[in-house]
């Protein structure tokens, strides 16, 4: 992926999504002017990725300031638009941090909304590259192995998943950059693939070495010793260290462990939410049954079964190795938790 | 599934096959009168799961011999073609131990032959029944839970995997038969979708509640307390209790041991090869990497993705907490080791 290709994009009036349901068959721009538009395309995943759905967010925030001037709403109808954006997703913190701080320059005006919206953009493509840096440091000295490393990654945490570079890809990109890097193991991310369409064609792109596998195969791929680490991202990041992430993600982190690799999450600072003590307190977004029940449309399930489709899963803090933010890497298992270092 | 519906079918002189790929959208029964029609169908797995298997290469032993005299071909020729019937799968040693033995009679004519595969089906059968009960028994006990169960399951262990009734199925079927089964948590089991598409068929036949879950899905529905055991069968259990199986069942193997509940692996005694040390000498078959970056023969990843598509993986036998067969249980990861119990 070019870097001038963006998930998010505000073209100065409307925001400008590449649709990743459609990806990698084809790449459509889909132009966002109101907030309907952009729930929808949140629920659907048209855009998704916690740090790329916080910069469609804060995005968001003008946009209804936008409408609301167009249609002649009230500044409370204003701000019921901006909750309905806020809330469009529970699990991801990003999103609600994000248009919070978009929200503090809400009484300044369109344009001062509009420069803190690329403000979050901005800084999240600068977190991302201090991430990948910190990252690949971590692993290779973590590793020990002194050729160029395998590496195992779940769903989909880069470009198209953030402002721009990427989470745990960030770190796979920066790895690839120094030339330590010689093969990625991608979950494909059941039940919408995000590994198998996203993951795989940002790698595709860069020409990294990739192999798709299904979800089942990760923990023998890690057990088995065919990789060296594994990295995710996360969506939210509790006081004391747990991580809610996609789907899969826990199964990953038991076989690291399990295997004594590094299992390793990368994620901005605005994903810590200090708020929520541990995973228990968070809400996990149950999706819509068809999407394990179905594939494009048609039903591969019979007729009388019924699906359970969480989104997302908690891995406990004492099985993530490492926390690289834009800060550094907190050893999180080994008692180095947000709370102590990172500041709301 | 009504009983009377066999996986694997002698007809007198065909074997009739249900083809488990098109289920559950269709029923189809497939006429396999030789040995290269039945090696195709195992390798497409128009049949499978370990038990059917050996139940249709015991079978083709017969088939060999009649498509032998039919086409006028040489004792030598026909030895061939049992050896190719022997060999289809790598990794099920059933196929392996139902030929042999159907191969001991061999010489005593096809009469012979056909009585000593009937009594495999047969004996298969028995045994199912029998580890229904053992399994039931123990996990009642070993749960301690006073309300019906939550059971987790893998991959199909049902009557289309065997010979009829199932393996890790049957002890799901006898704990409902019992009025002791809650509902049933399905892995819909990627790539080839057997739970989604035949476990839930079958449990849909039965009228027991059932999940189907993306396989990514497992590790936390176990974690968050949502089953109290996960069943699943085996492909090959070595002497020491490694045990092989679809690819994904490792992964809730270490989730189950990460939460404190049983393991339960479900097998007939012809899956322990006590000429197989451990899971390290099992060979893992690697199937054709479109499993992986296809469905039903449309490209999901893009043009440049490789797959990895490994058709099993090994459990460590410090994670199987029973080993049921139609003799009892082992508690494998208590130092009950095959090796000491079962003779071969």
């Amino acid at each position: 992926m070019t870097q001038e290709l963006r998930a998010v994009e505000w073209t100065g009036n409307a925001l400008s999504l590449i649709d990743q349901t459609v990806l990698p068959h084809a790449t459509e721009i889909r132009r966002i002017d109101g907030v309907d538009a952009l729930v929808d395309a949140v629920q659907r995943l048209v855009v998704r990725g916690a740090p790329a759905i916080g910069a469609a967010g804060a995005y968001g925030v003008a946009l209804a300031m936008i409408e609301g001037e167009r249609e002649g709403r009230s500044r409370d109808e204003v701000l019921a638009a901006v909750a309905r954006v806020r809330a469009a997703r529970p699990t991801a913190v990003n999103l609600m941090v994000c248009v919070d701080r978009v929200m503090t320059r809400f009484d300044e005006g369109l344009d001062a909304v509009l420069a803190e919206a690329a403000a979050v953009q901005r800084e999240d493509i600068g977190a991302n590259r201090a991430m990948g840096a910190y990252g690949a440091d971590w692993l290779v000295e973590r590793t020990g192995v002194d050729r160029p490393l395998r590496i195992l990654t779940h769903c989909n945490t880069g470009a198209l998943a953030t402002a721009g570079w990427g989470t745990a890809l960030g770190v796979i990109r920066e790895l690839h950059a120094r030339g330590l890097l010689e093969a990625v193991y991608v979950d494909e991310t059941r039940p919408l693939l995000q590994g198998s369409r996203l993951t795989a064609w940002e790698l595709a792109q860069e020409g990294i070495t990739h192999y798709v596998q299904a979800d089942g195969a990760a923990a023998g791929t890690i057990l088995s010793g065919r990789v060296d680490a594994a990295i995710v991202g996360a969506d939210r990041i509790a006081a004391n260290g747990d991580v809610a992430n996609k789907v899969g993600t826990v199964g990953v982190a038991l076989a690291c462990a399990d295997a004594g690799i590094p299992f390793l999450v990368a994620a901005p600072t605005t994903t810590v939410d200090l708020s929520t003590a541990s995973g228990a307190d968070i809400h996990i977004e149950l999706r819509g049954e068809d999407e394990v029940l179905e594939w494009a449309g048609v039903r591969t399930a019979p007729p009388g079964s019924r699906g359970h489709n969480p989104a997302f899963d908690v891995t406990p803090a004492r099985l993530v190795t490492g926390l690289v933010t834009e800060r550094g890497v907190l050893e999180v298992s080994a008692g180095e938790v947000p709370a102590d270092e990172v500041s709301a």
